[in-house]
C-alpha cells in the first residue's frame, strides 16, 4: 500500500450477491476513500466446505426475508441484481468453480480485466439470469467485458492448469485465515494487522475505523 | 400512527445483544425520523425453535468474527456491550424467558417503565455479566429502572398468569407472522403493509425507505 492508505482486500465469488454489491460501493470508495483497494478472487464453495456454513436460504423464513432484502438492498446501492424464489434452487445447481478459475486466469494474465470481468460474471447471473458454468457462457462473459477472443481463449485453456488451481486454493486458503466464513470478506489492513468485516453491511463501519 | 407518520416496531429479547444497538439507534431516530417507534418484547427462544434457526455463534468462524464485530459496532454505536467468549456459554446456560414475562408484565400495567426495564436488562447481562434469569436479578434490574418495589413485586407475581404468558406468546408469534427468523426484528408499516428489516443493520436502509 502506498504511504498512509489502507490496504483493503475484497474477497469475493461471483455466485454470491451480496458480493456484487460490496464490490460495487467499494469501487465507488475507492475514488473517496485513503484507500488501495485489491481485488481478490477466491472460491465460496471451498469456504462453506472448510467451515461447516451453509447458504442462508437453506433456512425457509431467512429465504423470504433474502428476497426482500436483496430487492431494497439493490435499490439503494443501486446495482442490477434481480433475485428470485428460483434463484436458490439455481444456485444450488451451479458450480461456480470454473468461473472462478478463469477470472483467477485472467488475473494472472491481464490483471486490467479483473474488474470489468468480474461484473459481467454478476450481471450474466444475477441480472440476466443465466447460466456461467460452461465454457459458452464464459467466453460470452469475456467478450462483454471487452476481453478479445484470443485472450478467453488463452485463459480458459489455463484454468485447469495447476499454476491456476493452485492459485484460486491459495486466496481462499488466505481467506479462511483471515476469519472468512463466507462472502463477501472485506480485509482491511490496519493498526498493523488485518480485520475482517463480513458482508456487504459493515462498509460504513469500515470506514469509520479506518477514518473516513 | 399518527397522521403521516411511519409506525415501526421493533421486536426484541434482552439476550440478544444487537437488539441492544437496535434498540439505542431506534430510540435516537424516534426524535429526528417522523416515526412512532412501538417496543414489542418477544421471547427469541420461541422464534428460532418454531423457524428451525440456530443461534450464529454455533459456527466456530463466525464466533470468532461476532466478537470482533460486536466490538466495532458498540463502540460505533456508542453502546456499552461487551462480549467475550465466554458469552456464548453463558447465553446457552442462559434463559430469557422470566426477563420477558417480567418485561411483559410491566408493559401491561406500567409501560412507561418499558425503555428503561429492557435498557437495564442489557445493561446487567450484557455490560455487568450478571445473571438475569433468577427473581433477585429481574428485582436488581427493576429497582435500577427506577421501578418501585411494590410494582415489580406485582408484576413478578404476575409472570407465572395466563395473562401474560398468553401476552408474550402472541407477540412473539406476531413477529413469526411478519417473517422473523431471529431478532432484532423491525417491522415498519409503509405502503398500506408491514416490512421486516432484520439485524440491526439495515436502520439506514430503512431510514432511507420511509423517506428520512
Amino acid at each position: 500500500a502506498r504511504m498512509g492508505r489502507t490496504l483493503v482486500e475484497l474477497y469475493y465469488d461471483v455466485i454470491s450477491p451480496y458480493s456484487w454489491l460490496a464490490f460495487e460501493v467499494l469501487c465507488r470508495y475507492r475514488h473517496i476513500w485513503n484507500i488501495d483497494l485489491r481485488f481478490r478472487p477466491a472460491f465460496l464453495g471451498g469456504i462453506m466446505q472448510q467451515t461447516g456454513n451453509k447458504p442462508p436460504a437453506m433456512l425457509p423464513k431467512r429465504g423470504e426475508y433474502m428476497l426482500k432484502d436483496m430487492k431494497r438492498m439493490a435499490k439503494y446501492y443501486q446495482v442490477p441484481v434481480h433475485m428470485s424464489a428460483d434463484d436458490f434452487k439455481r444456485i444450488m445447481g451451479t458450480s461456480s468453480l470454473t468461473a472462478m478459475r478463469f477470472i483467477t486466469a485472467m488475473d494472472m494474465t491481464n490483471p486490467q480485466y479483473l474488474e470489468p470481468l468480474s461484473r459481467e460474471f454478476w450481471m450474466r447471473f444475477w441480472s440476466q439470469h443465466e447460466d456461467i458454468s460452461q465454457p459458452e457462457d464464459i467466453l460470452a462473459v469475456a467478450r462483454q467485458a471487452g476481453v478479445s477472443a484470443e485472450l478467453s481463449q488463452k485463459a480458459l485453456e489455463m484454468i485447469s492448469s495447476p499454476t491456476v488451481k493452485d492459485r484460486l486454493k491459495e486466496t481462499t486458503a488466505e481467506a479462511l485465515k483471515h476469519g472468512a466464513f463466507g462472502m463477501p470478506a472485506v480485509v482491511a489492513h490496519y493498526d498493523g494487522k488485518p480485520h475482517l468485516f463480513f458482508g456487504s453491511d459493515r462498509l460504513e463501519l469500515l470506514g469509520s475505523v479506518i477514518g473516513e
